[in-house]
């Protein structure tokens, strides 16, 4: 499991984040995780989960694989293969890419049987407690209230953050818990662990940023 | 485009054919069409793209992408990925994964942007027809009469794929056809050829064959 | 089949259109088809079919249904069903609800199985030109130089209605070719039969209008 | 809220149960609840729910709706028409029917503002605990060992029932809990509440049965 706590970058289908750039992005990342000590991971896109892990040793996360098992599913995303190419975990349910509540309870299971790390995506208190009786590693909350606008975990209301963190550990404690949204910066992550978030989760503030170094930096500087 | 006559391989989400399996898969097939000079060619899953074209100088096909823009698509499968990938090609709504008519109109398009060569597959001479009407590179027909079963390609009524071509060749003579059922030994493809297709597009009897080797030259030794 | 020109209203979700709604919206149009003798008819939700062709005469239409067989499929929509409460056709593919290029086929098949007058809904010449390969009794175009915005049939380059009339035309000219974009007023029903429509479907247009009755009658002024 | 103990049946898309023959069956309930004053209930198709509670005075569920809001939905299934076709409740997340979890827990909000009563299935322990942190009316649990083959409630480890009432009360005591699979015979009834149920939910026991007043009759005998 990913040591916490940690700072996740998720590079979506960005044509910034796609092939070479992917590399270099997870290279950065591997270049200051080394420096730093800082516990950093990269999540890319199934075509350049091998290539990436290739060349760095920065752990690497799947976006997605698909609930399925080996067989005839041409295009779908099998759990083995992701882990073939090198992912050492996966995110599941992300917000663009929702699963039916079946369907993440067998991708956890999945997760568990292959020895994948995992996070599972979640937008309310109440869906972050569903997901929690499933006692995945990971549970990344996204609360409605810190998405897009201009609020961030450091300006909102503290008890968005905590009253999901203790939803969560009050189905089961051992679930670490990442701020998934209104994190844009050094003090968005140290406000996250302090109102008890084991790390955050993040995609276009790193990505989509001109100078990506100084943008990891402040977010490494923000972990205690 | 692909030289035709052809043979194409879905290795689908087989478990002989994950990972390095593919790469074994992609490297014997690279032998056999230097060694006889046949045109072959191999889709993959989107983790094993990469590999397996670094490592061959067969063609290398992704089964699918999604009719999505560069963005915020966390899990789904890019056209442009698949093309850094190193990908000549793609599948487009097989028959284990149905696009929308809209969309398969989106995947064509794009893959003309990126110049990737296509395979669009179909269930009835009806929608091949209806493919037709996008003028795509191929089109691999599945008769519904030749799917599961005893019945191939040599057994069957001959009506069953030279109306399929001629189907498709009423709407655009351009379309290149491939006969995606019925197809197991060097005999059907030779029947196919004969019967109008320009190659076939075969799956679990290669992959899953113990000495695929064996079967792939026979399937060669269909070709004229 | 519906007489044409015809003019095909489709409420879709709206809450003016629910329940109690529906039926006075089909009453008015009821109403409006016997004094003017023009072929109006109305789309309705699974919901409302029953109540409406109860309480009119008019042709009363499914918006949708699934391309299901009788038997274990809670909560999906089957074709017999809708033929059940009363509906004498269907629409099939909208926008709305974009259907798999095999499941298009089938529901046009089920529609004349059973009898049901359909209407398939496409967003393009090419997808036109798809549908039309299944010789469907209507197809719906809904040209995106129409969709949105201040342009309408009567301002548009006229090219764009009667080249999807004549691209479907080309493929089978029993089809009858409906504008389902753009049409705003008699002017633009007027102007899409000039263009070789054969009628119209809309929707806000009426359904959103505070009199509704100025607005059909405007827009039955238009058929010729 | 239904009263409990409960029987529900969900006649789904059965041609036993479509139009005037769901309103047989609802007749027939309808019929042997004013007799035996058994809390019976009924899912029907959205097309069939205004016929059928115009015709009997049994609680009409509906089988599903869609997490839409009204609006440009066309084809899909809205609350609001649920309601306004007279169904007092719906079944939510069917084994047929799998929703996302962030729509499962949609659906259950737009439900309680709605006042409609809901049935949320599940098909596992831990899914049915992940439901219950919605607190739900009703949660219908499918135990994966009593589905098909020859085990029923009464043959099987008791434990799966009352394990399965056990982990949702744990979360919240105040859902009531159907078992909605293993239930053929008032036996079985009887069982399913003596082990922590507060009724079941069935389906082809009941649609498929030539005689279907005895096994109703033979069901309402097992309640107590």
């Amino acid at each position: 499991m990913l040591s916490t706590p940690t700072i996740v970058l998720n590079v979506k289908t960005y044509t910034e984040a796609v092939g070479d750039h992917a590399v270099h992005i997870a290279q950065l990342m591997d270049k200051l995780a080394s420096e730093t000590g800082a516990s950093l991971s990269i999540c890319v896109q199934a075509t350049d989960i091998w290539r990436v892990q290739q060349a760095v040793s920065l752990p690497v996360f799947a976006e997605h694989f698909d609930a399925i098992q080996p067989g005839s599913h041409t295009g779908w995303t099998l759990p083995e293969a992701v882990q073939a190419a090198g992912a050492v975990g996966t995110l599941i349910n992300h917000s663009e890419h929702r699963l039916t509540l079946a369907d993440i309870e067998t991708c956890i299971k999945k997760s568990k049987e292959l020895s994948l790390d995992h996070i599972v995506c979640t937008n309310t208190v109440s869906t972050s407690k569903a997901a929690a009786c499933f006692s995945p590693h990971f549970i990344a909350i996204e609360p409605p209230e810190l998405i897009g606008g201009d609020i961030s975990v450091t300006t909102a209301d503290p008890g968005i953050v905590s009253g999901s963190v203790d939803a969560v550990h009050n189905i089961d404690n051992q679930i670490k818990v990442l701020c998934g949204a209104g994190v844009k910066n050094g003090k968005d992550v140290a406000k996250s662990i302090e109102l008890g978030a084991d790390g955050v989760l993040l995609a276009s503030g790193v990505v989509k940023a001109k100078d990506k170094e100084a943008v990891l930096r402040d977010l490494i500087a923000g972990l205690p």
